[in-house]
């Protein structure tokens, strides 16, 4: 089968690799019917490969269930089938508490003895705990909003939870990639009044006030800060989701939010140390929260909303390649000219 | 009038200055008859005074309301009273929040024209706000417990508050000085059924015990961590309070903090930059939070406690000295020969 792999910065190679095989009992067998690349590939894009070398990619995908292992009970062969962006037994403590990233039996696609979901197929460890079932068509036309359940739009939903947005707070969300934008939508759907957004690409700036954006501000660092604070007579916003990863949008969270206020991190940090100090954050008592998203924790949540209609998060895709042309979608979406790619195996 | 001035690094002098005067119509001037010094004062000890020259010492008193301005209506001259450490209205929106130290009319004692409180007197500006009447005689023995709500208490209460510390969670409380007890008394209070106490001064740490504390750990750095992983089976605690504020502690926190747990900062930090990345906070999904206590916003939740006898918070004074000898309370402190100190005027 052919599959995904970074062997260096800029390198994306797919090429023919073994066909997974089930390993353990609790194993289940896709066969990949839509990927995607995510922001945080990107990050791998310009560092290369694992310190080990190869990188296998992906972790964003749905399919059909191919073949299970014999304690497989609650998804069958021919089933369509969502995955989260980690495997988890979904029975564990940290499960039960809703952090299926920290699952005692979990782990991440592309390592160790599983693959990625850049490919044609991939062995699912923990299926019963890992895969939903969608209640739709193998061609329905909700694939694309179902598929961001994997990972961009619960991740965005994550930052949201975690700033405790509510009908009550102010929402600065930095960043316009599909995360921020997902942040946008979510901190809508939880109910947030006035929801400014920082970016400066046009085209998705707009898809982010379709979204629920109330206010766009294109401008970044001080100035940035200043127009937000111009919008909120001085003071800022009760939560700031920060969906960009760079130490600049760390900066630039604490200078939006107001006293007392969340930063909610969801941008991958690619940095070690940042001011935590007293005049920055423990002066005003602001809150530092975020991290990697449980996707499987919100999708119970989120899927009715997809199936309903009334959140179609899948606009975040702009584009669609094969997956033999996928280092074209890494290109462009490093580029800037394609905000989220999907990828048909 | 005497009152306390840091000169320098471990210059602090009683001086005579200037009686206080109502300056505004929203001020009182109390008769301070009970104060205390604190753990960030030995902050000031260490550094020294402001940085424009000599700073105004005190912001933990009790006393006697000797005059009011013409606005003033909840307290009158006679009144027992205590002050929180900020100065605030307690009507603005920060206020109503909870957040008084964020007050947009408030302010800090010793700044502005406003002096210190280890003085025998003090303008109080906003004084419907920041003053709160005591209903206990002058000579009552609950006034060290009393005394405790200024600060040192509602610091403690802040960090298990800010931490949301309940029954469902296992706390560690790093710091054995008056803070770190109170933060023990307090997730007490709030219901934590294991309290893991890090110190390794035995007189402290048998208070703390007394205070709640399940365990105490008296090892720190990599051999602290491991102790109370052992005792948490691997995991550490959901939440940690971090009553130091040297970057040492704030990484043992991080150290011991479970995954997707809280760490609650009240030690005033006495650093900037700290670990904030990938590995240490954003893929275990670990929330920093606390600050700067807004005492005011839970006096009335734990005074009640205190007149009841449920909670005896001044048991961490364990020295008194007069006005005049409150140099050698700080240099007794300094030493960790007392824990904190009582000052009569």
């Amino acid at each position: 089968m052919l599959a995904t792999f970074m062997y260096g910065p800029g390198d994306v190679r797919v090429e023919e690799t073994e066909e997974p095989k089930i390993l353990q009992p609790t194993d289940a067998i896709v066969r990949i019917t839509l990927s995607c690349v995510c922001g945080s590939d990107l990050h791998a894009y310009h560092g290369g490969g694992t310190r080990s070398g190869i990188a296998r990619m992906g972790h964003e995908f749905l399919g059909i269930v191919e073949e299970t292992g014999t304690d497989v009970q609650t998804v069958k062969k021919g089933d369509l089938v969502l995955a989260p962006f980690v495997w988890a037994d979904n029975t564990c403590d940290f499960c039960r508490e809703g952090l299926h990233t920290s699952c005692r039996h979990g782990g991440a696609w592309g390592s160790g003895d599983v693959g990625g979901g850049q490919a044609e197929a991939v062995r699912v460890p923990q299926a019963d705990g890992t895969l939903v079932k969608l209640p739709v068509p193998e061609d329905s036309e909700l694939l694309p909003d179902l598929l961001t359940l994997s990972d961009v739009m619960c991740t965005g939903y994550h930052a949201a939870v975690k700033g405790r947005v509510s009908s009550d707070t102010t929402v600065t969300v930095i960043g316009d990639g599909a995360v921020g934008l997902s942040a946008v939508l979510s901190a809508k759907l939880l109910g947030a009044s006035r929801i400014i957004l920082m970016g400066r690409h046009t085209d998705r700036t707009n898809l982010g006030v379709e979204f629920g954006a109330t206010d766009v501000v294109p401008e970044r660092g001080e100035e940035g800060i200043q127009k937000v604070k111009d919008l909120t007579d001085g003071d800022g916003t009760h939560v700031v989701i920060e969906a960009v990863g760079f130490k600049d949008a760390y900066d630039q969270a604490f200078g939006v939010v107001r006293k007392g206020g969340t930063v909610s991190r969801v941008g991958v940090p690619q940095y070690q140390d940042a001011n935590v100090g007293f005049p920055t954050m423990f002066f005003p008592n602001i809150t530092l929260t975020g991290g990697v998203a449980p996707a499987r924790a919100y999708i119970e949540t989120l899927l009715p909303r997809v199936l309903d209609g009334s959140i179609h998060p899948g606009k975040v895709f702009d584009r669609t390649v094969a997956l033999t042309d996928i280092a074209e979608a890494y290109r462009a979406m490093n580029d800037r000219e394609a905000l989220k790619v999907l990828v048909r195996p």
